[in-house]
């Protein structure tokens, strides 16, 4: 079935509630936007790529909608802002069925409604070659407080939010041939974007920097100090690591380490500074420090270091 | 060749000078804009999709990295805004060369540099079908100043800006299998964003409401009617048709009513205003004006009037 652009967009405009702040929202030529008096603004985008990002095979599309959203709020998260409004440019294959965007719509709107977020543009197109979504999400902050990747510093504790390798343990199901669900794998299904403990940890001023964890551990850790300018030293048996279910076994310490796509937060803390071990209903783990060496050293059970290699996330291939 | 994501990042932040109001660009989770104060945010996203915006055995990579930009910045214009930031998804297939890719950064960052326009973030991705960018501009206007599509008033002159139907020629000799030269087709290939003109206009107070063409005089008439909840009547002989080259024939009036990708301005007037004939350097035309009927009227050279048609500007297909 054949998708008119007009009829996507007035669907969309339907289901849409005019969010606070959207002055003008979607059918103009650029949505205007009312920021907080002394705020600054934020800005990040984020690709869902069918056969990058997500199969259709393994992911309903309601889901897919939820996940496209959750990136980009996840980065709003670790600047420790306040999201405001979301765009989505959606370009669909001529085949796709209505109720597969119908779904797609509907778990994104609902992400988004969630946190009182608008849908306030994007843009429509037909796609050659499956689905393309594109989100962007603007927020922002008070002058000066955004929680860069840049500033952290020598001596800093390093904390991060949740438990990790969940998200990446779901894929290694599907790519198994087996079957992964919602219930077992709520951090790949239904990341939360760590909204609320972003601003609390602004508003508390209790972290020196902060990076969302999409691309695993390992990776982002080496982001954080790399733009900082410094190393970390992390201890492998205090990392959290995900259970499958709830009474599963925790899983092995390589999907914590490696395993991408858990939107959790990474963040550190001047030592002097004391920070809850749950924030906004979420556990908060002290993981290791940061360094002067530039290098990032993981110890082991045996207390012996190594260094930590950034195995970069490599989205699954078609 | 494959290219790494970072490799492409760092590639891009080189490239990038520092843009106005830009307090964190790309490296972090999001970037940081200062907004000037007493203004609104302007936002808008525009796709470029391999086999929809453009082929590459038709559009030379500088180009098809020009063009992606100065859709956005159109957006921009067509609301009297201030450009002031851009965000560039781009994905990738594995194949391309690096060649195409730096042409495709020289002819974006080009015309972003005569904007004074910073490339502030984005995302990258390996595509598995094609190049796939998203452009987001985001800008800025005065509170309460931006000119929409929906406060057109019945009575109002209807102008345009610059030549139409060039653009659109340009791919009818691409489709008939003709090559076409960018020194005969500029709007084709190096569409000019009028933000200076749409910066005069809000500035002057003249405009009353305002689209860009990039669907065609008839459907963004249609719409700027539609959301204005107005009708329009235009005159044929009054409408101004490109040529081909410098000295080439006016083309025919199809063209200049249907074809898609000029983008020129469209706007509204109260009729006491006084429009200049140039803006800017900008040929203004009167065309038209806006009328209580809901209807789109063309009057023909015979003086007869009949419903204009909105033949939605389809983008040439595989």
């Amino acid at each position: 079935m054949s998708l008119g652009e007009k009829t996507l967009i007035s669907r969309i405009r339907r289901g849409v509630p005019r969010g606070r702040g959207v002055i003008t929202g979607i059918g103009d030529d650029c949505a205007v936007l009312r920021i907080p008096a002394g705020h600054q603004v934020l800005v990040t985008t984020d690709f869902t790529i069918e056969g990058v990002h997500f199969r259709r095979a393994w992911h309903p599309p309601e889901v897919v909608g939820f996940r496209c959203l959750a990136r980009g709020l996840s980065d709003l998260a670790a600047m420790g802002g306040d999201p405001q409004a979301a765009f989505l440019s959606l370009a669909l294959p001529r085949e796709l069925r209505q109720n597969w965007i119908d779904q797609f719509m509907k778990g994104l709107l609902g992400l988004a409604s969630s946190f009182n977020v608008a849908l306030a543009g994007g843009d429509t197109s037909e796609s050659p070659h499956g689905v393309l979504a594109d989100i962007v999400v603007v927020g922002s902050v008070p002058k000066g407080w955004s929680i860069l990747r840049s500033s952290a510093r020598p001596g800093d504790r390093l904390y991060v939010t949740g438990e990790l390798g969940g998200a990446a343990a779901a894929l290694g199901e599907f790519m198994a041939g087996r079957k992964a669900s919602p219930k077992d794998f709520p951090r790949h299904f239904h990341p939360d974007p760590r909204v609320a403990v972003g601003r609390f940890l602004r508003k508390q001023k209790l972290a020196s920097a902060m990076i969302d964890l999409s691309d695993g551990l390992s990776t982002d850790l080496a982001h954080l100090c790399e733009e900082s300018g410094v190393g970390a030293e992390i201890v492998e048996a205090a990392i959290p690591r995900a259970r499958i279910g709830k009474k599963g076994n925790a899983l092995d310490i390589d999907h914590a380490l490696h395993g991408g796509e858990d939107y959790e937060l990474l963040f550190t803390a001047h030592r002097g500074k004391h920070v809850p071990h749950r924030i906004a209903g979420v556990a908060v783990t002290l993981i290791g420090e940061i360094t002067r060496s530039r290098r990032v050293i993981i110890r082991s059970p045996n207390r012996k270091g190594s260094p930590l290699q950034a195995q970069g996330w490599q989205h699954f291939r078609k």
